[in-house]
């Protein structure tokens, strides 16, 4: 999308044709800077240290990074090398390890002297697919904030509330809930975003970012707030990402989700969840039982980041000293809360039936 | 309550017997610093710079200003200017213009050399009030939490989760909503609080102090992840204190309230309401329709106070550069999602049969 009228994508090649370039997503939002992956190793810093975030991102970084240890160095040796070395970096990130698989069986039976162009073209092909996997999404969902722009007044708004980051920075380029949101701005629709701060992470800035980079009107709110603008008509729809959906139709988002989706139900808002496919996950049914939440360190919701009047980037602690914080990461939402499911093949119910329609060549036959 | 084991009003005299002290609750949950009161413009300052918060500390701390301007000088004028000057500190508190009202019309019709006394007397009569207030919500908000551990194995954990500050430095002694935590700790019970950080302004910051003060154990989490906590039974109760109550049991209390209740109705977790009758409110029925919902500056939402590694304090703006932010003070939480209003009187549900049959005396006829 768009950053102050010029189109980026979240990894590009530089002119030179075989510099990879991404931005640094830490220095995010405050400061945009360009970072230059020369060779496989400088890909692997730029996952692990999470210059790029979000399981597609890191899945095209990560074939880019086998495309740079070719052009370092294309024997058997230094693909098994790159391979081994890539695919630790974030081990629980399912996409890094399904672009590596890919890119790597590919090479393995390409002559070494073709390997460079092959790891180049592979590379982009994941990063193409997921543009048009999300592009696919936002065409959808576009559908929805079409229905309800028409039932409203000529040049009225329509007010859409997202929580956490699920936008062109945690993708290739688009994103997944806010691919909509993008295509309905671009399409002349009057939309305003509520964003959420998202606690403890604030990925709102991320969020905010974005949207403010593309010209797309949006307020940052405390999380705490969504209830009380469903309550007094001020949202008209909710979309939110996921980062697994079960194959009832339970999703499985960042902490906080499932609150607003409360609201959004007890307000008659709809509530949709915005996915690629790749993140459905067949082999759970009951989210809130099976799927186990992470807990991460404490110091993540004690400590802030953020800048001074003076300019200076800085870490506070904004808690009593010794206070035990809990940080839970994600919660599930129940699927009798969500509206439907906008996936690239289209829109569904959030349950069995509604997967299966949709999903026929993926849904287990004996669920 | 306790500090470091040692016994604290949020106001007191110190020991001359006239200097008032307070507590500076701006360097607060991060430094505690006593502040001495020696004329009734020092108390105006005090609650005018919000040294002091909470309506029935600013009450006390008024009273005692009062009790100052006599020592200073207790001629008639100065009467009226001392109560003339205090009124307009914080011109929307109803407990400020209540006490000082209180205490001047005691002072008028007292000889000027009698006048110190009174005002002192007055004052400690306003402050002990308060304290019974609280003492007596907390005795029957006990009686909950009894209940609730008698229901559970020896030695297992009630959870309790609050929202924002409603403690002891808000009122004199006690608090609203910790008052029946902190006796339930007295007692012995096994209880452990979950603190919503209560994001924008960070109270839950001063109750992890003021829990951690008296050694209540406790845990500070993010507002969004109450939801994910009642959804797997990690919360036996909620108790939130209010801003004003209306005559069918609306609540209004700081934002994100109304997220919890609606997680803990979804969740079967009971939640009540502590309040004192004087925040009562007969003249409104429907909150959500009648109740104006106070919009503060966003600099509150995208800037946050905390501490660097090496000690500095710091406000650090969180967000990107220019983004607008959305500050709601408060929400409402419609009467069928609280379980109980826990008043100096005793429980009653939250509706307008529950209000008349305990403030038979003060609820409306016509209602």
């Amino acid at each position: 999308m768009k950053i102050n009228g010029i189109h980026y994508r979240s990894v590009w090649l530089a002119d030179d044709g075989y510099t990879v370039e991404i931005f640094d997503q830490t220095k995010l939002p405050f400061e945009l800077k360009v970072i230059q992956l020369n060779t496989f190793q400088d890909a692997a810093i730029a996952i692990k240290d999470m210059w790029v975030r979000g399981a597609p991102l890191i899945g095209a970084v990560a074939a880019y990074g086998m495309a740079l240890a070719m052009r370092q160095n294309s024997s058997n040796e230094n693909l098994q090398i790159a391979y081994d070395f890539l695919v630790k970096t974030r081990p629980t990130a399912i996409n890094l390890k399904w672009a590596l698989d890919r890119t790597y069986q590919a090479l393995k039976s390409t002559s070494s002297t073709h390997r460079v162009e092959t790891a180049y073209r592979i590379a982009k092909e994941i990063a193409d697919e997921d543009v048009e996997l999300c592009h696919k999404i936002g065409e959808h969902g576009l559908k929805i904030i079409q229905e309800i722009a028409a039932k409203k007044s000529a040049g009225e708004v329509v007010n859409i509330l997202t929580h956490c980051n699920a936008g062109w920075l945690a993708t290739v380029d688009w994103g997944t809930a806010l691919s909509p949101i993008y295509m309905a701005h671009d399409a002349g629709i009057k939309i305003h975003v509520w964003v959420d701060e998202t606690r403890p992470r604030n990925q709102g800035g991320l969020t905010a970012f974005e949207l403010g980079s593309h010209g797309v009107p949006h307020t940052l709110i405390a999380d705490n707030a969504g209830g009380h603008l469903m309550q007094h008509g001020e949202v008209d729809m909710c979309i939110v990402g996921t980062d697994r959906t079960t194959a009832r139709g339970d999703v499985c988002n960042k902490i906080g989700t499932y609150l607003k989706a409360l609201a959004a139900k007890a307000n008659q808002v709809p509530f949709y969840v915005a996915l690629p496919s790749p993140t459905l996950d067949f082999t759970v049914w009951d989210g809130v039982k099976e799927i186990p939440i992470e807990q991460r360190s404490g110091d993540e919701q004690s400590h802030v980041y953020g800048i001074t009047a003076e300019g200076k980037h800085h870490w506070v602690n904004t808690v009593p000293q010794g206070t035990v914080c809990g940080n839970y990461a994600f919660d599930v939402t129940p699927a009798e809360l969500v509206t439907g499911l906008i996936t690239e093949r289209g829109i569904c119910d959030a349950s069995a039936e509604g997967l299966r329609m949709l999903f026929p060549d993926l849904y287990p036959q004996n669920l």
